[in-house]
């Protein structure tokens, strides 16, 4: 494990990758380009092997000169000057890792640590490229991370009744037609789409700024302990006993966008971090729904600027969301209100005929001509078409409009 | 006035241009396109007088073949087919016209006809092509169609609450800014509008389907009354005495689209009359608003739906509207709750090492190292900048934060 393997050749023991994996997700700061990069290029244990020579005194230089020979073409993350910078940032915590002591914790949690390869590892995360996580420390059930495309359903934690409601709404009917909704776990909209997910009886993912060990905030504990007993899962890229730091959240949310297949921010003020994953999740070419709301309402302002300023996708439905997905089809007006018309279908000609009648009474042909303002043979051809369509009947000396023709019509 | 003028040459007589453009707009119903090409090359005089000629017994056929004849490259809208259908339709009508009798009811009302040409015709309605009205019948100031950039504030009759009073808003400030409100008289979204252009103190206009003589909606008559004397103007395409019919309100819709630089619609059911009134405005390459709502409001299901199916913008704003007009500028974040935040121009390193701090005691720089996951010169440049922006200070062994510094920021 002190050699430097080649880069692309396979590391031999999977069991090894998964410790040096889990001791990288410690060693770094979430999406830390030059480690991600690294680990593209000579994979964790690898990596790990020339940190640790690297930090023996007085040979910090002679490392990364070696690392760049063994590396052709090495990229701009891996220049002399970052890796000597990164190996500052790195080095510093080797001592305080102790990936034993973390995967024994993880074990009494139920938990196990996802690397790339595995049959549960959510691929979508590959598209983060270097600033893809090491691992992944996973509570739960694993299966929730690779079904089929899940949405990303984020916003505010200042959120109003109809928020939560509206996201709890979103979340069930996704569930119930089996897509996993993921969110962040915290208050507000989160935890109403987490709830929501329960309650259509579905799998939902929370992924959390720290360690999976702590359920975090404390307020949604029982929320997310019934996620993981419920087919869900809980999820970090940082290991057990992490902080949640503000940095930590950021960064987290571009794994929230990454492990969705499109992401729809239900509440959000002018300044929230769940618009920070709506553009993460633009950045990965993934679609970004927002919900509406009043304008009156400081917690829509967020949405409202995503739908002007970036092109975001008005969603008002759980068909709307389905239509964000890969294969999704048009919604239509299903659901939206939409009314028969008795005028629906008819023509032009026959539409101004129907108002050329007089509701109380019998019209001729040649009182009708010059009212509507169409010829005698126009007129004769749309009365034709309303006595077919049961909205005008000939009377004596004439025609009248029948009870369903009398029936008002939207303007 | 019996003879053809050829095509091209100008009408001498101004006031017979009036006469004539008003008694075409009896006998066609509004937006016809056959005879808006035909007043588009002879005018409005010969174009009468042919239709005159053409109705003698037994002459249809040699008057069309003879217009046709000194139309060069006539435009399919007036091929012999349709120029003959014309006829028929035109032609039961012109016995029913009474234009002295119309030009002397509207100026008891005080009011007048405009015509292409006079200072106070709005150009916009130009845009309309052949669907351009022959004239327009006007009560109230003509001044409010030819001043700055109009805005269009269309909706549903069936408003909520909150729907008129967004629209009475937006009407409030835009006329306060003094751009006319132009809508259509009718209850709900039209109304609120209309008063809320008042309340301003700005024109405001409103277009009518049938005759400026008749105030339509009658529940409506004390605010068109108030529009008149308050600087605004009553119009429409159809002479006094005109029924307001089903056809001539949706006709009437691409006048207001025309009228107005850019049409915001405020609520409208999933089908509904202004949704018509945004197309004919997207078609005219105007821009078009739509106003969100709670996705639970039927009343906002149609602007929901220009938002995703018709690239409107997402307005929540006077200033929003402002920017759709020629020349606006981007509103930026201001009255949309913009806060600030401490944090607000740090760099990634200073935020990490503010999180890195412990709020509750002193810390030393080797402990903040491995901590925030930085190098050491990077945590102290980092500290340079926070002690700059007043967050940090150093205390005894090490940096603590200040006051400001623990104020909590937004995820």
């Amino acid at each position: 494990m002190t050699g430097l393997v080649p880069p692309g050749a396979p590391d031999r023991d999977r069991a090894a990758v998964r410790r040096a994996a889990a001791a990288w997700s410690g060693l770094v700061e979430p999406g830390d380009r030059t480690a991600g990069t690294l680990l593209l290029a000579v994979g964790p244990v690898a990596a790990l092997a020339w940190l640790r020579a690297a930090c023996e005194p007085g040979t910090r230089a002679r490392a990364v000169a070696r690392l760049r020979d063994r590396l052709e073409d090495a990229p701009d993350e891996l220049s002399a000057r970052r890796l000597l910078a990164a190996v500052d940032r790195w080095g510093p915590r080797l001592g305080r890792i102790d990936t034993d002591r973390d995967a024994l914790a993880l074990q009494r949690l139920g938990g196990r640590v996802l690397v790339r390869g595995d049959d549960a590892w959510p691929t979508g995360l590959d598209d983060l490229g270097p600033e893809a996580p090491a691992c992944l420390w996973v509570r739960g059930d694993p299966a929730a991370l690779a079904g089929p495309p899940a949405v990303a359903l984020v916003g505010a934690r200042a959120a109003t009744s109809y928020g939560t409601a509206v996201a709890a709404d979103l979340a069930c009917g996704l569930a119930d037609r089996g897509h996993p909704v993921v969110s962040g776990g915290a208050y507000g909209i989160d935890a109403a789409a987490h709830r929501g997910a329960l309650a259509g009886d579905g799998p939902t993912v929370a992924v959390m700024a720290g360690g999976v060990d702590r359920l975090y905030p404390a307020g949604n504990t029982d929320l997310l302990e019934r996620v993981l007993v419920r087919g869900g899962a809980v999820v970090a890229e940082v290991p057990v006993g992490a902080t949640p730091t503000r940095s930590r959240f950021l960064r987290r949310n571009r794994l929230i966008a990454a492990l969705a297949s499109a992401t729809v921010v239900v509440e959000a003020a002018w300044r929230s971090g769940s618009l920070s994953t709506a553009s993460l999740a633009a950045g990965l070419l993934r679609p970004v729904g927002a919900v509406p709301g009043p304008v009156t309402s400081m917690a829509s302002t967020g949405c409202h600027r995503l739908l002007r300023e970036q092109d975001a996708v008005c969603v008002t439905s759980v068909a709307d969301v389905l239509e964000l997905l890969p294969g999704g089809a048009p919604s239509g007006p299903g659901g939206h209100g939409a009314g028969t018309d008795p005028q629906d279908g008819l023509g032009e000609a026959a539409r101004m005929v129907v108002d050329g009648l007089d509701a109380r009474r019998t019209s001729t042909l040649d009182e009708l001509v010059p009212t509507v303002g169409l010829s005698a043979a126009d007129v004769l051809a749309a009365l034709g078409e309303l006595e077919l369509a049961g909205l005008v009947a000939r009377a004596a000396g004439g025609w009248a409009l029948t009870v369903t023709g009398r029936r008002p019509a939207a303007r």
